[in-house]
């Protein structure tokens, strides 16, 4: 018998990989913080002793949802200006709030704020970005959840750095300060192809070569950005970012709601990724992923809620369902993107166009512990048919009972471990108050 | 000092009627399960006691959530195949399971089901199409829920019915039965154009101008309703409804996806109804309702969840949610179906659609005290710039603390008082265990 860390033993183990597989009374081995064996409980208890051992006789054992764009700060955004036209809600809300508030103690407190929250709904990595990344590093980190945050750029000054150079400057620093660590993993996020210029976009990419990182970019995310691209370089923005060198196994396309057969085409030949944010796209009325006709051409597709200020939260499980069921309505086809693959998208498919997929992203034997436990044992759930489309169709957030990161237990029967959620929403109130007093007067 | 049955406050009131209206700490008197007043938590205090009082500080009070279109029983069918082409689905899994176990016993246990998802979830109104509807009515009536119930018409057979005389036949013995009840109000539920004959559709007219009631009916679901009905009868199914005298006040058009301008035009102009299920939709790849165009026509738009075998839940905060943001991306215009429009479609639209509206569907004094309760200190709802869009765009269902259908507390601190949960889901499963046997042995 082989003394490990701890085991965990589900009803249902569904491990992504292989996609579809539904394992029945499974369980798993954890020794520092990694998965050392996956087999029947039978098997496991025979094998291994450990002083920590769970049996969640009602639960379906996933791998922790992956949030491949989030802006986490923002979530002390949330609401602030509803139902209205997309500029409206970004000239004379979103971005005047950020002018006047953002800064460290903004950053620290919203990403914690959106930690706490994609923790207690089974989320145990997110790709973020947005300033002052450092603090939204030290917040997972404070917290043990895994991050995958950027190195943003944009032509906009803002309370962190002047403009491109020393956005690319103080990016570089947070890389190397950041670049050993086991939880966080830096990436370059230059924000857009029509708000970043293009000597920067090619600074970019030469350091995304020499450092082999993935680039977190807004992509085709509306039919402006197409229109604006086609009037001021004459060709739309994935060519542009084409001719760059951009469009490539490093890239991760966010939003691409608006492409054309020969793009589709073009990304999945380069090997590009994209991460599709329903929610998003349809709150802003951006358009719609043709998140199937990706997924049938070979495009990597993962899923992203981007931030709580147009969302309105960061839930990955509402976000897979909303996919798969606007997934086949915009294929036209009730058989496309089903349960297991939304799954993949939600999980593997985020690891690997985040380039962590040797790490997380499945229940696989040399991966970290990063897990996620359901219950399905709610009035709301029944009967079972098939606990992987349960996952998507019927379970809410709050069916997550626990998740660990590492091995690390962070949400324990529903309850944050390493979060103070009553500070957090204190906190939370504390920046709506100011911010809510200062919008009022400028609207 | 005025003694009545109960006082309920609350940190928010949102009475719907007017809509957009959020009124802080507010509550509600209540005698003889009606609301008898409105007003300031401080007001009411100085003119009323009673022995029952709640403060429901960190919430918001709303009318009781209104499912506008459902087929309870078939909750027991929840997953039983999902990611089917919409054919593959019906004929080979949903149909057969239908004809092999509809009976009254089958009714009854997935009509418990649907109605304790339901009312945990803030609902106390539902409309349902079924066979056997006596069984649903009384399952309702055991639950102290409210409930609209279809007398159903179809051409196919049934444990139920044989025909459609017969069906019509049964379905006006259950009017008389329960016309006077207070919990339950029979309307008429002819299942769709092309599943019921034209001679019996006139025949339900009939009796609908002379009972004065609703007819609840599946109209324009599908592109392949449509294409059939101009094959068959040369015209599109709205049109021949029309020529049937069915187009009018008393018609709920549930789904509508398929429509002309002219159509939508039309709609308005008679005062007909339209019963809006994006989930559902969208799930079966059905097409897209146009509801905003609906809305800004002045058509009385409704919100229902269809059946759980179809969505895969009777979830109408998410349904409410679905609603909002894909209106939007349908409209392209982020500012169409508003959150406080997209409320009053779950509760005072529905209510006018159903004819009940002097009954149920907002907070006024007068009505019946419909209510539900939603906790909004939590995490992922923080911080809160406004409660009534956080109720569409950021909470779920379990965060509905309480219930009250007529007065009476059904939901208490997120418990089922009146429906025992455990019973039902021990009862879904018995079900399961024998559908999922014959299913997989006919597949």
């Amino acid at each position: 018998m082989e003394r490990v860390d701890s085991l965990i033993h589900a009803r249902w183990v569904i491990p992504v990989e292989p996609e579809g597989a539904v394992l029945e009374n499974f369980g798993v081995a954890i020794e520092a913080g990694r998965i050392v064996d996956l087999a029947p409980s039978a098997e496991l208890n025979s094998r291994y002793t450990s002083g920590q051992v769970r049996n969640l006789d009602q639960h379906a054992l996933i791998p922790g949802l992956i949030n491949s764009h989030t802006h986490a700060a923002m979530t002390l955004l949330r609401g602030l200006a509803d139902d209205l036209p997309l500029m409206t809600w970004l000239t004379e809300h979103i971005w005047p709030a950020e002018q006047r508030w953002v800064g460290e103690e903004f950053v620290r407190a919203g990403s914690t704020l959106a930690i706490g929250e994609m923790l207690r709904g089974g989320v145990t990595c997110f790709n973020d970005m947005y300033f002052f990344p450092e603090q939204t590093a030290q917040a997972a980190k404070d917290a043990g959840m895994r991050a995958v945050i950027g190195m943003i750029v944009i032509n906009v000054p803002s309370a962190y750095a002047s403009g491109p150079q020393e956005y690319l400057h103080k990016g570089l620093e947070f890389h190397d300060k950041y670049k050993d660590d086991p939880l966080i993993r830096p990436i370059f996020s230059p924000h857009a192809p029509y708000t970043v210029d293009e000597q920067w976009l090619t600074q970019v990419r030469t350091y995304s070569d020499e450092l082999q990182l993935p680039i977190h970019m807004h992509v085709h995310e509306t039919a402006d950005e197409i229109s604006g691209s086609l009037d001021q370089h004459g060709k739309r923005p994935l060519q542009r970012l084409d001719e760059m060198g951009l469009v490539s196994p490093h890239l991760l396309a966010i939003h691409a709601t608006q492409l054309e057969e020969a793009e589709i085409e073009r990304l999945a030949e380069a090997g590009a990724h994209v991460v599709h944010c329903p929610e998003s796209n349809l709150k802003l009325a951006s358009g719609f992923c043709p998140s199937a006709a990706l997924d049938e051409a070979g495009v990597n597709v993962a899923l992203g809620t981007d931030s709580a200020a147009s969302n309105n939260d960061l839930d990955m499980i509402g976000e897979m369902r909303t996919a798969a069921l606007l997934g086949k309505a915009v294929a036209a086809n009730a058989a496309a993107i089903p349960a297991s693959r939304v799954l993949r998208m939600a999980t593997l498919n985020g690891a690997q166009a985040l380039g962590i997929d040797d790490l997380v992203g499945s229940i696989e034997p040399g991966k970290q512990a990063d897990l996620a436990a359901i219950n399905l044992n709610e009035i709301e759930l029944s009967p079972i048919y098939n606990p992987l489309s349960h996952l998507v169709y019927a379970t809410n957030r709050q069916h997550v009972s626990d998740v660990w990161v590492a091995g690390k237990n962070l949400v324990r029967e529903g309850r944050l471990s390493t979060v103070d959620k009553t500070q957090a929403i204190k906190q939370a109130e504390y920046w709506r108050s100011q911010i809510a007093a200062e919008n009022s007067k400028s609207v």
